[in-house]
């Protein structure tokens, strides 16, 4: 069964002259394919574990599915590695009968409307015109003081990352019915940043939770355009990342009414769109 | 046309209260598609520049091509935005006659062999059968010293990271005849790891030098399965990474005979692999 971690033996070697072997923990990295209806959709390298997650919430990323209902069942069934054992390395997805099974002859970020290029503006439009959920309208609101711990919290709850050092991770903070502390609903770690999005989304979209309104996505990296899809996609209206956004991320923040938090590094950050959803009291 | 970075105004808010509106320099992000033969072969999230780099890198670790004289010609003849005008996004590949079309039906690290599962250990098996260079039978050899200097090296190379805090690199060390201090040849930077690696492999092939014997890979984030992967497919003996490797990435590296450097952060690192190569003299 692939492994979430590994133990390798390191030589660590020094400046002054000190080398030590020790055991060292490595994050585990395997290829997860998922297939629909028998057809290979996409292959991508992430660390095993919450798959089931990864791969629902990759269907909602790419605006396959946005219930949990219309993923009527997932399963390793398909999945036999080379010595013919059972690998857990290929999900196989069974749509409900009304999803539309998506165009697997072209690839990923591919706009089939002839008059359109591929540019930055085209794929904010393919964003917008995907999207089920409007963040704009969502108020948020959440306080400064709430919004910059979130970082040390996400941190806190990386159980993998503590022992290999290698891993990014995504949560998703939900408001408190009484406006204190945004309460943790779920955190997830992978080798890839996407994929650790990916996989928070599954969760929430498998719990029958999207729109996740007024809660806070918060990842260990920076902040690309395609995060901030993800949590459009799932109705989240606040992405706060620890490093910097990119352009593309912004503008596509600035569309949608999105809050694009950047450096987040717990004493201060930076707020490149809809900073009125932070409230500084 | 596609810019490398855009300024855009940014509220920094303070846990001590203090709050600024100041402008701020963002990377660059759009997708870039790559056509061969007309038809659509890959779309990357890209920092836009050297594409063309990138482009031929793409291709050397996809195993396509492995020479500059391989590709015939890159373009952007095709490219033509929402509004009419040349968008620079699109790059078409003319390859040399000889050059087998890669197969755009199947998703990427999709292996088309019936008898074989998806898992690290085919994918390991996909790499060596791919592989063009050897780079076990490379000797390398570089002081530790020398080693330790390259993650300092090319954060000073980093002309865009300086500007926006948020872009990776990548750059390639050649020996120096009299054992000194390695050559920084080529250094890159994007929003994407793996771009990065493709554009310094793509300037390699089109200057005719791969394979890159005894040289140097320094990479600013994390050493990934697909990182050594790359390095293998242009012959480079040494992968060295800033943070840490993955398992499945060490167990390609050691496969390969390849070294793997992992958490480089210039008073000690670890080696995982091949050590061998690395003289603490």
């Amino acid at each position: 069964m692939a492994a979430t971690t590994r133990r390798w033996r390191v030589h660590r070697l020094g400046r002054d002259g000190q080398t030590a072997q020790r055991a060292d923990v490595l994050a585990g990295e395997e290829p997860l394919e998922i297939r629909i209806g028998g057809v290979s959709y996409s292959v991508t390298m992430r660390t095993p574990g919450n798959d089931f997650d990864l791969v629902a919430g990759f269907l909602v990323s790419e605006g396959v599915v946005a219930a949990a209902g219309q993923i009527r069942q997932m399963d390793y069934r398909s999945s036999v590695g080379p010595t013919g054992e059972r690998d857990y390395n290929v999900v196989e997805v069974h749509l409900a009968p009304d999803v539309a099974v998506p165009d697997t002859t072209l690839p990923r970020h591919v706009y089939t409307s002839s008059s359109c290029g591929v540019c930055g503006t085209a794929s904010i439009e393919a964003v917008r015109k995907t999207s089920r959920y409007d963040v704009t309208s969502d108020p948020g609101g959440l306080s400064l003081e709430h919004l910059l711990a979130l970082p040390d919290r996400l941190r806190q709850g990386q159980a993998v990352f503590g022992r290999t050092g290698g891993v990014h991770a995504a949560a998703v903070f939900v408001p408190a019915a009484d406006g204190g502390e945004p309460a943790l609903a779920c955190l997830r770690e992978d080798v890839g940043r996407h994929n650790a999005v990916d996989k928070v989304i599954g969760w929430a979209v498998r719990e029958s939770l999207l729109p996740l309104r007024g809660s806070v996505l918060q990842v260990s990296g920076r902040a690309s355009f395609e995060l901030v899809q993800k949590a459009a996609m799932a109705g989240i209206p606040v992405l706060s990342a620890v490093s910097a956004p990119s352009a593309l991320a912004v503008e596509l923040g600035e569309e949608l009414g999105l809050t694009v938090v950047g450096f987040n590094r717990g004493e201060q950050l930076n707020a490149y769109t809809r900073q009125d959803r932070i409230r500084s009291g």
